[in-house]
C-alpha cells in the first residue's frame, strides 16, 4: 500500500490536533484513501513538545527548515502562522516539489498569488480550507460544490471571537469593553485582540472567499474593515427591538459597478438563519446564480475543527498524489491562474445599501420632520422610524432610522446635513443593513 | 482544448436546467476545468421538448438507449427518475464504458450497491450529488470535506414540501390537509404527495446520507418511515409554546448498539439552528469527532438548485476524465466498497431517545401524580409538563409533557399502561425530541 509522508511544521493547537486526528482515524483514513498517511516528522522549538511527539514515534527537530528539505516528505504541513517564517518555508516547501498544506489566512491573503503562481510553476498542490471558518469545508464548496454557479455574493461570520462577544453583548446587556475582557478569561479572545475585533482577521478570510467565488486575484489591501470595537450596546438592543442582531459579517459582492469587499458590524433581519448564528459558531452564506442562497455552518477554530479541514486537505492530496496531469486537479483559486478577473474593487463610498441610523435629537417638535425632510432631499427612503422617549431627565432623544439602499456617499451627506440642524446633537450613529439570501 | 461529450437522458425540469446552467455559464466552466463541456445529445419521449432543444444545436432523440450505447458520449446524465428504465440504461451506459451522473435518489436508495459495484468493475464513476437535498453540496461536504472525521450523527429536513407544510401549518395555524391543499395548488406537492407526505422520499435521501457518513451499505428497507399526515395542529402550537419546533427529519446515528435509520415529526429546540429552516429549504446536520456539528442549508429541489447539483458533478468528472487511476477517485460511498460496515441497523423499538406526550385527562385532581407514577415506575424523567384548561366545556384536558431519554420499547410500555388509567380518555400521542447537534 502507498504510504504518504507528512511533516508538520509547529506542535501548537492545530500541529496537535492534526497528529491526533491522523492516528485516532488512520483505518478509517485508509478505507477512503487506499493509502497509509503518516506524520513522519514534525518540527518545534518548544523542547516539551519535541519530547511530547517523539513519544508517538514522530521524528521531532527544531528546525522547521529540516522537513521542508528532507527528501521522504510528500506534505508539507504549515501550522506556524504569520507572514515571515511561514512564507519562506512554504516557498521552500514547493521549490522542492512538495505539496503544501496550511490553516495560514493571513499568509495566503497577503501573499497567496505568489505562493499559487510557485505551485503552478511547480505542478504542486497548496491548500488551505483549514484557512477560512475552521472545520467548515466552504473552500470545497465554493469551489467544487457550486463550481456551475456564477457567484454574486458571499456574506459570512467569519470570526468566532467577534460573535461571541456579539452574542454576550445582546444575550447579557453588557457593553464590549466588559465582554472582551471576559472572553480573554475565557480563552475565547487573545491578549492582544486587535486581529479579531478590529477585523483583520476576518478581512484574511473575506479575501480568499471572494478570490474563489469570482475568480479575482486575492486583494487583501483592498478590503474596507471596520471592527466591533465601536459597537454600543444601545444599538444592539435597538436592533433587537426592530428584529435585527448586529453581526460582525464579512462581504463580498459582485456588482455590475465593480466588487464590494468589506467587513463591517452588520444589522440582519432575524428572519435570516444567518442572524441566528450565534456564540463561537461560524457560517458562509453564498449567492450562486443556478442554486440561490446556500449556507455552511460550523466551528470556524479551534484544535480538532481546524485539524479536521488540515486532515480533509492532507486526504485530498494523498489521494491523487501519483496523477501527474495537473489539469484534472482543481486551481488553487478555482479557476486557472491566467484567467483571473480583473474586475475594480469598489471604494466604501459606493458601495450601495441600506443603513440604520441612530440620531440625538432634542425632545420637540418638529425634530423628525426635520430628519425626513433631508433624508428625502438625499432621495433617501425610510424602511422604519421610532423616537425612544428621553430618559432620566436628558433632554435628548434617539431617534432610530432604518433606510432602503442608497450609494454610502449619499449617506454620509446626508447624515453631515442632519448634523448640522439645530435639533440634533453630537455625531449620527450609521450602521450598514444587509439582506444577503437575497 | 478538450472536449467532453454530454448526453441527458430527460429533458424535464432538471434536465432543461442542466442544459441551460451549462450553456450560460460555459465559459466560467472552461475557466475552472480547462475543457469545453457540451451537451451533445439529449433524449426525451415529448415531441415539443425535442424541437425546443433541437433548436440548440443538440442533437435530440426519442430513444434514450441510443444515447447511451452512442461512442461519442463521455458522460450519461441520467434525469428520468424512478427504478426501471432508469436502472437499466445506467447499468448499460456502465457497460459502454460511461460515467453517469444522476439526480434519482429511489434509483441510489434501492439500487446504488449493485450500480456502484458495476461502476467500481468497469472504472467508472457515477455520481449522484444532486440526489439528496438539491442544490446543497452535501455529498461532497460529506464525502470529502468531512473526510478526516467519524461521523456519528446526520439529522437532515431533506424533504423541501414536508417542510413547507410544517411552517405553513404552524405559521397559519391550520390543520395539515388544508396546507397540503394549498400547497397543491402552489405546486409544492404532487397531485400524489404520498413520496413527499409519508417520508418515503426522505427515506430514500436518509439511506444515501447514512452509507456515506458511517461506510454501511445502502439499506433503504431498514428505514422506519414515519409522515406526517398524522401530525396534529394542536402538537405543533403545543411544542411552539414549550420553544419547540415540529421538522420532518431523517435521522442516521452510529451508536454502541448498531445504527438507527429513521425518519420522522421531531421536535426541535429552536435555540437549534436546524429547527429555524423553514418553508422549502432544506438542511443538513451532521456530528464528526473532530469538527463536531456542521450544517448544510439550500434549496432542496427545483430546476436550477438541481441542476447546479448536476453540473457540480459533471465538471468533478470531465476534470478528471484523462485520470485512470481509479484510487485516485473518491468511493463512490465515502469509503473502498469492499471495506463497508456490517453493522446491523437497529429496529425502532430499541432507538434512545427523549420524548413529547400529549394526555387527554379528566380535569380533576390525582390525574398529574397517576401519570408521573406510571413515569417514575418505568424509570423515565420528566423534562417539563405543563396542563392546559379544558376549554368548551369539555371535561378533559390536554397534559403535556417533554421526558428525558430512554428506550422506545419502555416508552411504549409506559404509554400503555398510561392509557389504561381510569382518568385518561382515548389514545396518548408521541413525537420524538432530538438534539441533533450534540
Amino acid at each position: 500500500m502507498d504510504l504518504v509522508n507528512i511533516g508538520i511544521l509547529g506542535l501548537g493547537t492545530v500541529g496537535g490536533g492534526t497528529a491526533a486526528v491522523l492516528s485516532r482515524n488512520a483505518e478509517d483514513i485508509t478505507r477512503r484513501t487506499g493509502k497509509t498517511i503518516q506524520v513522519t516528522m514534525a518540527a518545534d522549538k518548544d523542547p516539551s513538545k519535541i519530547e511530547e511527539f517523539s513519544q508517538l514515534g514522530i521524528k521531532v527537530v527544531d528546525d522547521a527548515l529540516a522537513i521542508v528539505q528532507d527528501p521522504e516528505i510528500d506534505i508539507v504541513v504549515e501550522l506556524i502562522g504569520g507572514y515571515t517564517i511561514a512564507k519562506e518555508l512554504v516557498l521552500e516547501a514547493i521549490k522542492k516539489g512538495k505539496h503544501v498544506v496550511t490553516a495560514n489566512k493571513a499568509l495566503i491573503a497577503t501573499s497567496g498569488n505568489e505562493i499559487f503562481a510557485a505551485a503552478a510553476e511547480k505542478n504542486v498542490t497548496v491548500a488551505y480550507e483549514a484557512s477560512v471558518a475552521g472545520g467548515i469545508p466552504v473552500i470545497k464548496a465554493i469551489r467544487e460544490g457550486l463550481a456551475a454557479n456564477k457567484i454574486s455574493s458571499v456574506a459570512g461570520i467569519i470570526n468566532g471571537t467577534g460573535n461571541f462577544i456579539l452574542t454576550e453583548m445582546r444575550d447579557k446587556g453588557s457593553d464590549f469593553a466588559d465582554v472582551l475582557k471576559q472572553a480573554q478569561e475565557l480563552g475565547y479572545a487573545e491578549a492582544d485582540p486587535t486581529f479579531d475585533v478590529e477585523g483583520i482577521d476576518a478581512a484574511h478570510k473575506l479575501t480568499i472567499l471572494a478570490s474563489i467565488a469570482f475568480g479575482i486575484p486575492l486583494q487583501f489591501d483592498k478590503v474596507y474593515t471596520q471592527g466591533i470595537s465601536t459597537v454600543q450596546i444601545d444599538d444592539v438592543n435597538y436592533a433587537e427591538e426592530l428584529g435585527y442582531s448586529i453581526k460582525h459579517l464579512g462581504i463580498a459582492k459582485k456588482t455590475e459597478t465593480g466588487i464590494e469587499l468589506r467587513v463591517h458590524p452588520t444589522l440582519l433581519s432575524k428572519k435570516e438563519l444567518l442572524a441566528n448564528v450565534n456564540g463561537v459558531m461560524n457560517a458562509v452564506l453564498t449567492l450562486g446564480d443556478a442554486v440561490g442562497p446556500t449556507m455552511y455552518y460550523g466551528a470556524g477554530a479551534g484544535s480538532e475543527p481546524t485539524a479536521s479541514a488540515v486532515v480533509a486537505d492532507i486526504i485530498d492530496i494523498a489521494r491523487t498524489i501519483n496523477v501527474t496531469d495537473t489539469t484534472s486537479k482543481v486551481p488553487a483559486l478555482a479557476f486557472d491562474i491566467n484567467t483571473l478577473d480583473s474586475t475594480d474593487v469598489k471604494s466604501i463610498y459606493n458601495i450601495d445599501t441600506a443603513y440604520y441610523l441612530r440620531v440625538s435629537a432634542m425632545d420637540r417638535p418638529g425634530v423628525m420632520a426635520d430628519i425626513t425632510k433631508v433624508l428625502g432631499d438625499h432621495d433617501i427612503s425610510i424602511e422604519a422610524m421610532i423616537q425612544k422617549e428621553a430618559t432620566n431627565g436628558d433632554s435628548n432623544a434617539d431617534i432610530i432610522i432604518l433606510t432602503t439602499s442608497t450609494i454610502e456617499s449619499n449617506m454620509l451627506d446626508a447624515i453631515s446635513a442632519i448634523e448640522e440642524l439645530d435639533t440634533i446633537s453630537g455625531e449620527v450613529v450609521m450602521l450598514r443593513v444587509e439582506n444577503p439570501d437575497k
